[in-house]
């Protein structure tokens, strides 16, 4: 198969692609390096030493023997869209290549214009090259289960059979998503819908819950291999900022009462969801949307998870409720049906303590690389209140 | 009241402008002109001859002795929009400001990426200075009851109740809007409901159908006051066209079958229902949504209200069914609610013959600029059938 994999070094891209070049598929990447410049204007940096694109690439041919395409460019410019699916032809286009960070989307109004224009605009760029060039391409959106937010009713994946007024219809799942970022992709996945129902075009979006984990089987077979991990605010996630915090001796920051509840994943199911996504493609005209997460957790029960890790593994892990910087619910109701990539073959890799303390591991290899300073939450989600404004 | 009108030079902007001034209400409008330059671009022109922003306002200045404040800027641009709500102050925004047409959005791909990067940024732009500079204004947001498409149960004023696995939650009607421009609108509601929620913001999303007509009381005061009227494919709507088609003697081109259904208002109508709301704000933190039409009508059913109307006027007026260049159901149920305006107090306006008749007077005084061969659709929403296609 030809498989496209836009935003292919990232943090899951880049293990997506060694994964189907180890399973023989042709793979081709590309990347505009927007979140290395990131890093490197906000002065922070991924916890692994990471080798850059074309080191990776080339490390991957020594290691073994496979060839990956790479296309150094910007989705939202349309002659790179164009050229790379014109060239690639892809079966497959795995969509990666977005802004991801809730935080950098509220940092101010830039950034939220920033986010949204850039994973809007590269996304239809995508399905104007598909419907265009290769329309009979499976698209591989990765979506967020962030979309969703916290209604009051179980979360199905993607659709809703309303019965109402004596008439039914099933009708895409109401989104109430708590960022800019969130948004960006409620947009996309409105985006990509019509482009099915319209244009015929086939699509599954992967409403992804918070991904953990710093290794696959890939990133293990070589120092050059690794994967990034982000553990700032901007770019952090609860779990993996949480055993961080541990490894280094700064308190588990836990935003609020720490109830909020989320679906979570290993790295490796990640990987095994995109894989299986791909390989049994959505129908012409089929827009298919995966619940893609395998557990749920509260804040509180994650710090709880680590602390009691941290215990047998020798670390004294103190919990720290800090006001929360984000405007979320700290207690709702929470259960999203995620049995679609079940029914596809998942096997899920639980979160289980053994599983935290390999990561404590690997971590305490690179703990001269953190950088305290940046793990406390800076944005807020909010304004400052008036009475705290200067008055005028 | 201090009110800013974002698009007062357009179709709708223009005659609300004049209603709020009339009225005794502080009216600043914001406008970039850019649909008289893509009329330029593309060669057509309203059937009316219109003033320019300037002469408009110094007419109604001379006839009314009223003054409105205006800015010739882009909204997409941060430093026009800081200006204008810093400098304004405005109580109320009444926000037409965006790229309209459906037909437009779906020429092409650059086409569709304008006029979601132009909607959604100038939108985000305005929510921001509400958020920071007059967090207390509300926002009138028009948006269109083609967000909701055609779902085959009674469609609600923006939230539905679902109940659910035993549980029940009022969420966000479900969207599925017909084109790239639509889906501009159903990005801007989630982004405008997201501002009330997270910040607070007051807002009310008036999803409007079809407009029609061509006077409102102000714009009959002097012809330097006159609002523009399309009918181009582009930018003209069914009734509208319809009419004007009869005048000229034009078949009146229904789009396949003709069973389309929508809701439709009178352009006066139009200007109740935003000073229905303007004058009773949504609360702090609220997101409401009104369904803003007054009737419902077949494109076959207003095709034969139109020749019916056209023999009482001595008009010979021939039905052409065409291909649908757009991809739509063309028989279905459509049972939209539009209860809350009639609550605030509405009284319609409704289509009959004479009205009808008169638009065919009117139409006749300008029946020399029409230009003909800018009526039929060009614009299709799928491309050509690969059979089609050259091969290769």
């Amino acid at each position: 198969m030809r498989i496209l994999i836009l935003g292919g070094d990232g943090y899951l891209g880049w293990p997506t692609a060694m994964r189907f070049s180890a399973l023989g598929h042709d793979v081709h990447v590309v990347d505009n390096g927007l979140r290395r410049r990131m890093h490197a204007e906000a002065g922070t940096d991924s916890l692994t030493p990471i080798a850059d694109l074309a080191g990776r690439i080339a490390a991957w041919r020594e290691v073994t023997g496979r060839t990956i395409g790479v296309t150094e460019g910007d989705l939202t410019s349309w002659p790179v869209v164009e050229e790379v699916v014109s060239t690639v032809r892809p079966d497959a286009v795995v969509h990666y290549g977005e802004m991801p960070s809730a935080p950098y989307s509220m940092i101010d109004r830039e950034h939220a214009v920033f986010t949204q224009t850039n994973n809007v605009v590269n996304t239809l760029n995508i399905l104007w090259a598909m419907r265009d060039i290769t329309p009979d391409a499976h698209l591989v959106k990765l979506g967020t289960m962030g979309e969703y937010g916290t209604p009051n009713i179980d979360i199905e994946e993607g659709y809703i059979q309303i019965d109402h007024n004596g008439r039914s219809d099933t009708l895409p799942f109401p989104k109430l998503p708590g960022s800019m970022y969130h948004l960006s992709k409620v947009h996309d996945s409105h985006n990509v819908h019509f482009a099915c129902r319209i244009w015929g075009l086939r699509a599954t979006d992967l409403n992804q819950g918070v991904v953990y984990g710093i290794e696959t089987d890939e990133t293990k077979l070589d120092d050059r291999l690794l994967t990034r991990f982000d553990y700032d605010e901007v770019f952090g996630t609860a779990l993996n900022r949480f055993c961080l915090q541990a490894v280094i001796g700064h308190p588990l920051t836990v935003y609020g009462a720490g109830g909020q509840t989320r679906g979570y994943l290993n790295i490796v199911d990640t990987l095994q969801c995109v894989e299986l996504a791909t390989l049994n493609p959505a129908e012409a005209g089929e827009f298919r949307v995966f619940n893609q997460f395998t557990e749920q957790f509260s804040v509180g029960q994650l710090a709880a998870l680590v602390q009691q890790a941290g215990k047998e593994h020798g670390l004294d892990v103190v919990v720290e409720h800090t006001d929360n910087p984000r405007v979320e619910m700290e207690e709702h109701y929470y259960n999203p049906t995620h049995t679609k990539l079940l029914d596809l073959g998942l096997k899920p890799r639980l979160l289980s303590d053994s599983l935290i303390e390999h990561m404590f591991d690997v971590m305490t290899t690179y703990k001269d690389r953190v950088l305290p300073e940046r793990i406390d939450p800076r944005t807020r989600w909010k304004p400052p209140a008036p009475s705290a404004q200067p008055a005028g």
